[in-house]
């Protein structure tokens, strides 16, 4: 850590207009952020109720009632604030700006004169304040207010919602630390880390990053707090999965540094995961960067699906063991991928290690994207990598599983997450420092960006990733130089950069190629990344004797659709050529066709289920079209592994 | 329906003595009734306290203290002296019975002065009687003492137990009915229609079964009972899994003569066909009859796995949807393929259909077997056809499979259940009719058959399933002579029936080898049935591509002892012939041997997940064993289905 750590860019400064991505992040301000507003509103037909608007009014005394909805329900607002503090930095909207205004009015008045704000216990529980850290979710809704809080700052320059979480922050910095008469306990759900360190980053008020470290640092060390916090008179378990709680859950069990692989639910361990990376720099805190590292590789190179998903059980969406990845029965929460993304973009601004980005890239264009409908109108909790619609059935062991995309949830984590990460894509594709522009991520955009005390201009041009050519033009160079580095995807072959009509000097650098810029430049870099089988490790007993097909970032994937049922009687050819062709399917994407072969099912009669009968093969072409892309045309089957002919 | 039902023989008169069954069947008297009776005292160490005898010296007023255990705890004293009562048949034990008959003094004193049998209520809701069909197992309780007191009695003569449950029968046919004034229900979890009629067989008091068939009858119809049941004031919900229920869970959603499909909790399925089965008989209900042929051939086509093993998945243990059969977080519950088995010989005794037998050998065999360990002291109650031990993990989704066998459980119903089947093995091995002797087993052993008003001596010599033939002697076949039915396993190939050095006459009829005996015989049946590859129908997406080891009615599998590490790594090549060995191992078998090929890990390095190495094979030889006897050398990965070479 002997370098400083890069730092996302303004987005209030970035324009995307991407021929991949902008259809996603357009998204955000046409559909997801008016659809979630109308489901705050409980204005959706056939979807769950959220009240979440009635719960802040009748907290604020606006009205009466009663709190609806889950522990963590005002998350529902500070996500959509969040969405929308990012919308707005991107697209001004006078409308939507004024009707944020009044949410965050409403949220002002909720607040209690102490800073205290989380509506299900003022309205419902105030006696219970604080007494149910386990399952309350209360420093979880604070961390995203907080981390709200920020995005509405620095889309609009407005600090009414910054001041309210500082108010909260300053509660919480009263109430929970080391110190005597302050609670020594640390989050259920942890969040409200990255929440504190994200207020630090803005307020510089450095008590805010000193909280969250003691929320890191507590965690796991002596007696459990949340098991013997449920011995407290008066403790109510919420969740009935966590009846018989254990601290692997929460990554509790232990401290975190202590941690070697990752452990209990996926959602939770990210955003922790997060938080510590960003401590272990602040702090130059080697042991815990090396846990992050160590707790990194353990999910990169052992517990993560091919399409950036993590978690493998439905059971307490949790993960399990090394090289325990089913394909049909997992969770890999969107969420959880998110978290990943967020995890990762912290580690390759501290190491300034490319690695992280592919990572980063994965999840972003496969799970995350697959997250989401491509009208913004429907979302999925659990990304499973192969689908059999009839047996997701309710209450069975695949009942978590949806074969469709689902309206607003209940708990509504999903859809706004996917929504403040698509309006802050522009922090994914560039990392500055004092005299350093990383591009990470292929998209295109323009962008003015602050490296040190200067700005730069820098605009990308590209059709990646479908086409691997990228423009990339860097303006007001600063007088003294500065680096440009772009990324070397880990599957990019025969990498290029050209300028003015030949190969542009550069060295290699942890998966960047580093150019030393004087003036301004125009350089365009290719690779080659054809469509290719790729195989697990064989100890993913899941995969064997299977392969998938990739094409750059994509994770490509066979639908019912396009392949008919039963996608189990398929084998791939992975001697054959795949074919690339342009189809304009889900706003233009490369198609890809397989040659394999179709068990036949011509032998079996009805009702008979085993039998003597030989094995019959027929020839079959097959068409794959990404992940991110599946179940935009009905149900039926999918999936992502398909067994290879031997 | 138009032949009078075939039924089972008097388990006093035979005498197992097989190379194949009875180290099984021994250890019921040897080891599993000690066990269980240590169980019941709370003796095993390490194991679940039973609390079940304390329950009932509470309920007579012997000692005092609280209900301990579940809502159905009674039940582990119903099934150790049903198991008793066969065994006694078997084998006298003055020492057992006197214990037995301690028990059962015990069992009358806890009896209320009504009837009423039930320590959960007795002691801790005495007001909740009859309140909680759906989930208090009042009924299922009193089936089990129905089945056990009805064994008791025919295994020992001894009425006592027998008049005690009279006494209960008679109560709820006071209490349940059509009549006003009576409760217009059914049971929650089915089985007391069983013991109802198991009690009408040897009283002959019809009011049991018409309360069978009142119960079988109303299930279903109108507005569900259960549903009804839980808002009425006071109702408890007892099991969390229910909180929401579903009445299809219990087959309860429509009337049972409109059921197409087996769905719901398996077990409680399983039992509710077998009395249908029964009744659709005794009152020549051809609706009924053809509404238990569409659930067996759904079950047996559609929703059963090679190994007899029916419930595919590990939430409410229940029946999916048809070609759901995944082999790694199945249920199949030892338990219901003991139901599966006892559905089985009722539709062979009615229909005289060997085909039943094919399936309740395969389920005897394989699940039923690997349900208890060699040495008789641990069980599963899971049977998964592959398994990983490091993923079976607490709190994930395959938290039900458990790597290894289990000591007695709390929820105790798999053991003692295994225990009573494999007590009463006579029941499957013949069948009897008015002048018929059905051999529908190959287990060796001599009896004494009662045809109608004489009584024929039967003996049985072999070695199968190792190897295939069979020795039938028949002494005493009345002088206007008898038919001798010997079945013809849908396995068995070149079947060839020899009597004094040459072949005998004989028709075949729904598989089974009819032969008219006017004079005492000895036959010899043999016929092939070599080790040989099998196949799922492809529309068992989970075996696509794989290929199965059974040899007759043995289904093979493939342990890590004997195959290294991932087994997922692993080919078979089905043109290969299999070698078949003798092996000293689990006190003799036909060990297999396959030849095959294993993917190479070499080229992937540590924490390297997924990329572009080649498939690499090299060759193996492979040895495979009774699945019925896997997790006998230590804990393992172990796998039924192979990926084949193609």
């Amino acid at each position: 850590m002997e370098q400083q750590k890069l730092h996302s860019i303004d987005l209030k400064k970035i324009r995307i207009k991407d021929s991949f991505w902008s259809k996603h992040v357009n998204l955000v301000k046409d559909e997801i952020i008016p659809y979630q507003w109308d489901a705050m509103n409980d204005r959706i037909p056939g979807a769950e109720p959220s009240h979440c608007l009635d719960n802040f009014a009748i907290a604020a005394g606006r009205q009466t009632g009663e709190h609806y909805g889950a522990v963590f329900q005002d998350t529902d607002i500070a996500k959509w604030l969040e969405a929308v503090g990012f919308s707005l930095a991107a697209n001004a909207d006078s409308k939507l700006e004024e009707t944020a205004d009044e949410v965050i009015d409403l949220i002002a008045e909720a607040q209690q004169d102490d800073g205290y704000l989380d509506t299900y216990f003022i309205i419902k529980e105030p006696n219970r304040k604080w007494k149910n850290l386990c399952e309350g979710h209360e420093l979880y809704t604070a961390g995203h207010m907080m981390e709200a809080a920020v995005a509405y700052y620095q889309g609009t320059g407005k600090e009414k919602f910054l001041n309210v979480v500082k108010k909260l922050a300053d509660l919480l910095c009263e109430t929970f630390g080391e110190e005597e008469g302050k609670i020594h306990a640390y989050p259920g759900h942890q969040e409200v880390e990255v929440g504190l360190i994200k207020l630090y980053y803005v307020t510089g008020e450095r008590r805010y990053l000193d909280l969250a470290k003691y929320f890191i640092d507590a965690r796991g060390v002596g007696e459990n707090y949340f098991l013997r916090e449920r011995k407290e008179p008066g403790y109510r378990n919420i969740f009935p999965e966590l009846v018989d709680y254990q601290p692997t859950y929460s990554q509790s069990d232990r401290p975190v540094r202590e941690q070697n692989a990752a452990e209990g639910h996926a959602v939770r361990a990210a955003y922790m995961y997060s938080a510590m990376a960003e401590l272990a720099y602040e702090y130059q805190d080697q042991e815990l960067m090396d846990a992050c590292v160590r707790l990194w590789n353990n999910i990169v190179g052992k517990q993560m699906y091919i399409t950036g998903g993590i978690g493998a059980s439905g059971i307490l969406e949790r993960f399990t063991t090394d090289y325990d990845l089913p394909n049909d029965c997992n969770y890999s929460e969107s969420c959880a991928s998110i978290g990943l993304a967020m995890f990762g973009i912290r580690m390759a601004n501290i190491t300034r290690d490319a690695a992280y980005i592919d990572t980063v890239e994965r999840a972003l264009y496969n799970t995350v994207l697959a997250g989401i409908a491509l009208d913004g109108k429907s979302f999925f909790y659990v990304n499973p990598l192969e689908v059999w619609p009839d047996n997701c059935m309710e209450r069975t062991s695949k009942e978590h599983v949806k074969p469709v995309r689902q309206k607003w949830f209940g708990v509504a984590c999903c859809p706004p997450n996917i929504a403040r990460t698509l309006a802050s894509m522009g922090q994914y594709i560039y990392s500055a420092g004092e005299a350093e522009l990383y591009v990470n991520l292929f998209i295109s955009n323009e962008a003015e960006i602050d490296l040190g005390s200067v700005s730069v201009q820098a605009e990308i041009n590209t059709k990646f990733p479908f086409e691997n050519e990228v423009e990339i033009t860097v303006n007001h160079v600063p007088l003294d130089g500065m680096t440009l580095a772009v990324r070397i995807p880990q599957y990019a072959r025969n990498y290029q950069v050209m300028t003015d009509g030949k190969a542009a000097a550069y060295c290699v650098e942890k998966g960047y190629a580093l150019l030393t810029l004087d003036k301004d430049i125009r350089i365009t870099v290719s690779f080659e990344a054809p469509a290719e089988y790729v195989r697990a490790n064989p100890n993913v007993r899941a995969d064997c004797g299977k392969a998938a097909v990739v094409r750059g970032p994509l994770v490509y994937c066979l639908e019912e659709i396009d392949n008919g049922k039963n996608l189990s009687e398929l084998y791939v050819d992975t001697s054959r050529e795949i074919e690339e062709t342009d189809s304009e399917l889900f706003g233009g994407i490369k198609k890809l066709t397989l040659k394999g072969k179709r068990i036949g099912e011509a032998d079996w009669n009805e009702g008979e289920l085993y039998g003597r009968h030989p094995l019959t093969l027929t020839d079959v072409t097959l068409q794959a079209i990404p992940y991110a892309y599946w179940n935009n045309r009905g149900m039926g089957e999918m999936t992502v592994w398909v067994r290879e002919l031997v």
